[in-house]
């Protein structure tokens, strides 16, 4: 579980200061980093409800599918059932509630693990199953809205600069 | 779930107008609400993380055990031990985070439940168990931190004017 310290003296990250303040969960930071700044959600609420409701939406549909497939063996293709419910939700072009959010930023690291494991056919289903569904998510064009959006969010400099991308 | 209209002419709640914004699902529905009215967050970042996080870790606490006691049948003597773990997160006295917000909002509604269920020996657990278990909790010195939280939510008028209590 991702966490974070805030305020306090500035001390080493392994020797966190009892003075400065101690937040965990990545559904919590996204929403703090956004009060912190506010170019992270839009100003309007009920846009900001959308960006809300989509992480909501999203995560799980997309979670549930992939850690079945790595750790109990079941099909990854209903990873590839995931992404379409997810394009979905998605307005015809761009991110997912205007301008890019913490509603992208929430779900960008659940695409990135499937192809990291997909790619490499790690996990506990039938070797090759792995490779085979991203090929398809990347050939089919009924994923097409899904791979255009996903291609959006590794565009981005922040995942370039922290993900190393086999495709 | 939990749906709202927002905005759009003034219509019956049974016809919503397709002008209206619709949003769902009620964890959405309170941060949206806290977003048109800043009374129901603190302004502190850091308070607001807290209180997002109480909400995320009180609720599936209680949500739990609660579910599984009324359809499974299990044992609902493992919500006094969500009620143990919620009070821990409490300060000492008061709401769960500075005055009242959405933190204390989301979590009154599990507390009712199963309120209602238990003193109404309501689900498939053993009968007896339900109402050994709210006197339990009503009695033993262990559980008084959140009892004490339990009788300040309901002490609110917005929940007296919606929820007709037993005790």
């Amino acid at each position: 579980m991702p966490a974070i310290t805030y305020g306090g003296p500035e001390v080493s990250p392994d020797e966190p200061s009892p003075e400065s303040q101690k937040l965990a969960e990545s559904g919590i930071l996204i929403q703090f980093l956004a009060d912190l700044d506010e170019r992270l959600l839009p100003k309007d609420p009920v846009a900001r409800a959308k960006a809300r409701f989509f992480i909501e939406t999203a995560t799980p549909l997309i979670s549930g599918p992939f850690f079945r497939a790595l750790s109990r063996g079941e099909d990854p293709e209903a990873v590839l059932e995931a992404f379409d419910s997810i394009q979905k939700l998605l307005p015809e072009e761009g991110y997912a509630v205007g301008e890019w959010s913490i509603a992208d930023a929430a779900v960008t690291p659940f695409f990135a693990r499937a192809e990291l494991a997909f790619t490499n056919d790690y996990g506990k289903y039938e070797e090759g199953k792995g490779q085979a569904v991203w090929e398809k998510l990347q050939t089919d064009e009924k994923y097409a809205r899904f791979c255009k959006y996903y291609r959006d969010l590794k565009s981005r400099p922040s995942f370039n600069e922290t993900f190393y991308s086999v495709c």
